[in-house]
């Protein structure tokens, strides 16, 4: 298999590493430190800065920011054999999916559930899709054997593979990660002057605000491309926010009490199975 | 040592099975289950419901949720040698040690910061304060000795001891614990269906959403204890939620990443000597 990687980051050389010594692959990046690392470690066998690199490529991945994403694509498109198939692997879906299949007849939007908050070549690992999912968005136009060859692509990486609506998937993550990297950022409005009190942080502290060290190009282009469901999260949130503060302040005991077991219980079944 | 621990949930059981076999340790709960599984692990020598059983103790330990814990120092105190020190482990500090230090001669109030989302005998361990750090919130009328005697109580656990005045404690705890405790809470209210897509959660969604697991009632407790230094912090988030929603609405990009990157650089230096 003759595969290139756009983007020798996280997720883009962790595909490489993954597949190292079962495929021949391209690694192209802006950042010369990046494609000499993955030369030097043996991860790409060959790689550079230019979109024709990708030329005789059968299957090429799309691991930059979701901003430049639609960029990529077009760079790439003039040096592709025909036959080639594109995919991505940007956190949103919906108007990468629909921009890509005006340009190409044979892209498949995929999105590996498989961050982790540090960025970049030196945090990527062969394992990290293994036993994680991904998600493939596949528009109605797109043909069977294109989203065949992405699918074995990602199983071949070690992950499980579902499909999704672009549009549905765009809502289920602005729910489950697009909107907790937002509260966990924001968060951080509160912890200004945090220094001096660093070893009474306790574990709650900790977990709620991992994701708050995400990186912020990478977010700024997620929350611009869902801007929409995102935002009525944001709305949505706020409310919950307003209707718990005045339950506080009254002094409602019974009702905060309910609320908090009702919170917590959602919590507990959600994981029920994984525990 | 002669010791009475009342409360034998997650706190209480762990300060016990610290220091057995090195006190004299009697365990007082309202829940005979709770009781009899301390017997039979040998973890405390004698226990019951009954206030009366910690005559004799030379210190008291009130492990119980915040909104019990002054009703239980007065069911305690008719009972106690007029020696003896009370402690307790809530996680307020302000107005259990105006109301308990009005009612005895030697309190010391403290907060080990060793908490779990897991509440109950279950999940208590004898090294759950090891390393860890307890804050003491002794009055300006504080006798010495009783602070003295308090002090070596949590270094006996295994605990790194500070001190701290009660609202300035308080304070710094709405923005370390009860801050992400109330926004992880609320965000289960966007997560009512989430239970089809189970699978899909993110290391993000499942560190941030932990701490929605806790208890309730501790929690309702402490909500409701410390509302005004919470309540305000719930305003200065929801107007930073506010303006970081304004950045994305009118797609200030550039702004945007600004943010991110302060908050994310943020978060990464309160934590940067603990990598």
């Amino acid at each position: 298999m003759k595969l290139a990687v756009v983007g020798l980051g996280l997720i883009g050389a962790s595909v490489a590493k993954a597949l190292a010594g079962r495929a021949s692959i391209t690694g192209i990046d802006r950042d010369p430190g990046a494609v000499k690392k993955a030369l030097d470690q043996g991860v790409i066998s060959r790689g550079g800065s230019d979109p024709s690199l990708a030329r005789g490529s059968e299957i090429v991945v799309i691991a930059v920011p979701v901003g430049s994403i639609v960029g990529a694509a077009g760079d790439l498109i003039p040096h592709l054999d025909a036959n080639a198939v594109i995919t991505d692997t940007g956190s949103t879906k919906e108007a990468i999916v629909r921009a890509i299949d005006a340009l190409w007849p044979c892209f498949v939007g995929s999105h590996p559930i498989a961050g982790k908050e540090n960025p970049g070549f030196g945090a990527s690992q062969p394992d990290l899709f293994s036993g994680k999912v991904t998600i493939l968005t596949p528009g109605a136009a797109t043909r069977n054997s294109c989203l065949q060859r992405v699918r074995s692509l990602w199983e071949a990486c070690g992950s499980k593979v579902v499909e999704m609506d672009p549009v549905q998937h765009d809502g289920l993550m602005a729910r489950i990660s697009h909107m907790p990297h937002l509260l966990s950022f924001a968060s951080m409005g509160l912890a200004h002057d945090l220094h001096i009190h660093r070893e009474l942080l306790g574990a709650g502290f900790r977990d709620f605000t991992r994701i708050a060290a995400s990186d912020p190009v990478m977010w700024r282009d997620i929350f611009l491309a869902n801007r929409e469901q995102l935002l009525e999260l944001v709305e949505s949130y706020i409310r919950e926010l307003e209707a718990m503060a005045a339950i506080i302040r009254q002094g409602r005991s019974e009702e905060l009490e309910e609320l908090l077991r009702g919170y917590s219980s959602l919590r507990r079944e959600l994981y029920a199975s994984a525990r």
